[in-house]
């Protein structure tokens, strides 16, 4: 996708340092990673559905081969620098701003939070730095860390050279985004100018995908629809408490477009201004910023939706100055091709900006890097 | 809007005619409609969250001011068939095919839903036809009754004159859209050329709205994020189950335009080609109608969706040809303004399709009013 006129980056693209695949391989419960006597590969089980049948397996039948095992396996392109730098020149991608994928640190016991988060960061930087200029990243936070333990962080990660912002679910401190013991966290980020890069893990209750999810439907509901709604509301939750007026300079990035925010964004004005508890209380008059001006001013929005349909809402609700281009890596590999080849899940992404602006023309070349490149600093060395 | 070229047609609009407002006020666990010594109307209760707050009320202060009493107040606009006409007649609305609002009959009794759903599409029908030309409407099933009793009634509602579909809520039988119990109604509605208007009303569970939503956030998630999230899901789960092909004659009609489905369904078909256990079933093969193949082949889309970048979207994702123009009245009635003058929840979706088609055009003609007519046979008689 590269040319010599301008540079692609990739902002959603994970990486599970060695580590923190160790980390992984200690635990019992989801979030964990296991080996299996039938499979070749680790396999990672993060989803609620997943730990169900990871239950009946390991009392029925160990061995059981790996096309039916939980999870999804482990592969290099996981956890290897060189694997992720292939990914990156076989899709034409210059700069990748990594991330610890989901769920992140959010399971780790307070005490040892601070220092895995410090290790995991640092981890982080030293791979930025065997390639200069060609991987930035998103540090972790320590959130189940005491509150100058995770402060503390954020003066740790501002100081790492290639550390552009930090990669956050929805759970916050437990009580999701909109709590305010959150703000001081928020007030340290913004005041270092680090971007959040807010992403999904929790999805929604598994109630919701009815009774024949789990046999038939494999993984498409929770994560299809899930992993959107939950970044949905997590947004629309701060938007609500007021922590976009709270702390003004604060900036996030939206993985998968804003989940479906752009498409919402009309019908969560209409609730407000129609909604007689906020009307009573003023918090619905016209001195308020819609969500449609914090959408422009302090949102970005990955280009993660898989079609030229949801790239133009989210650019409609945005603007086309503060969309990402980014691939999910290592995630949906091709199923059906050489993993080391070009991936569907990218080219789809890549397509729909092509589609919906153009190969060669400013706006496409600003979703497929030139934005990140002004708004993350990517042509600063530190 | 109207105008001598063309009419308009609101597919989206309830009613509760007043044997269904008598039988919510015989309740005592939500639905309900309750009275209150300080309040000059009964109020409307459906949502978990107001039910909290009722309990607390009842309990503590029957007479607390109407405006912190739970609930919406049921006002004329609700049952009456001249306010209907005088809504109609003040946003230049020509055709209103009404139904009745959320729970519906979802809640009542086995043996009595039979005869109660008979009375009320009974009492639709009458009022129909007090005004010829002017009112259609879909009916409501007892899905609650025997399996004989509500193919008896798609039979009933099939004769009923100016009966065009039916509306149904997402929970099915009690185990959602998806439910393979389902599949003779839907061969019988679709037998009989009876739409399925397709509407939320369970949302989702309170636990994703944390603990700050209740008293501080009014009703804008559960109805700004809830509904729309709960339709896309039983869509989604419609999809995947393959009731579509299973029933290719069936034609839906999504409320508030789709709930999130234009703007998600580029990543439902990247999770389903990407998805091992789908792979492995040839569920995911090319042999396969895509999600945007039944957009555009078996559902409808209303465009009560408050901005132009959804209904953008919405056209997009179904084609203009899908769209069809909705008020949600009596829902979001104007709180700083006259109830019987102009309102806003109207205007957004009437400005939306101006400014997304322009007034005159034929596109904009066809989606206030002429696909309408066009699919739900509105030029017919009977």
């Amino acid at each position: 996708m590269s040319s010599s006129t301008y540079r692609v980056v990739d902002i959603h693209t994970h990486m599970y340092p060695p580590a923190y695949v160790q980390l992984l391989e200690t635990r019992n419960s989801i979030p964990l990673i296991r080996k299996f006597a039938g499979a070749k590969e680790p396999r990672l089980i993060i989803l609620p559905a997943e730990a169900e049948s990871l239950d009946k397996i390991t009392s029925e039948d160990p061995d059981k081969t790996s096309s039916h095992l939980p999870g999804r396996p482990v592969t290099t392109h996981y956890s290897s620098l060189s694997q992720k730098i292939h990914f990156m020149d076989s899709h034409q991608i210059d700069i990748s701003v990594i991330s610890l994928a989901n769920p992140w640190l959010d399971f780790v016991a307070s005490e040892d939070a601070g220092e895995t988060a410090k290790s995991i960061n640092q981890e982080f930087s030293d791979m930025c730095a065997t390639v200069p200029g060609r991987l930035f990243f998103f540090a972790t936070l320590p959130l189940t860390a005491p509150p100058e333990t995770l402060l503390a962080a954020v003066g740790h990660v501002r100081s790492l050279k290639y550390c552009r912002g930090v990669i956050l679910g929805t759970s916050g401190l437990g009580k999701g985004l909109d709590d305010p013991a959150l703000v001081p966290v928020f007030h340290a980020l913004a005041a270092n100018k680090l971007t959040i890069f807010l992403h999904p893990h929790y999805g929604l209750p598994s109630e919701v995908w009815g009774p024949r999810a789990t046999e038939e439907y494999g993984h498409v509901l929770p994560l299809a629809l899930g992993f959107p709604m939950e970044t949905t509301i997590a947004v629309a939750r701060m938007y609500l408490a007021g922590v976009f007026d709270q702390v003004p300079e604060l900036r996030l990035i939206l993985a998968h477009s804003g989940g479906t925010l752009p498409f919402l964004a009309g019908r969560i004005e209409s609730c407000i201004v129609h909604d007689g508890h906020l009307v009573r209380e003023g918090k619905a008059g016209s001195g308020r910023r819609t969500i449609w001006q914090v959408l422009r001013e302090q949102i970005y929005l990955d280009a993660v939706v898989y079609s030229e349909v949801g790239l133009k809402a989210a650019i409609d609700a945005s603007g086309v100055d503060r969309l990402m281009f980014g691939t999910d890596h290592p995630f949906f590999p091709p199923l059906n091709s050489d993993e080391q080849g070009e991936w569907e899940s990218v080219t789809w992404n890549a397509e729909a900006v092509r589609k919906a602006l153009g190969d060669a023309t400013d706006c496409g070349r600003a979703v497929m890097g030139g934005n990140a490149i002004e708004v993350l600093r990517l042509h600063e060395d530190s």
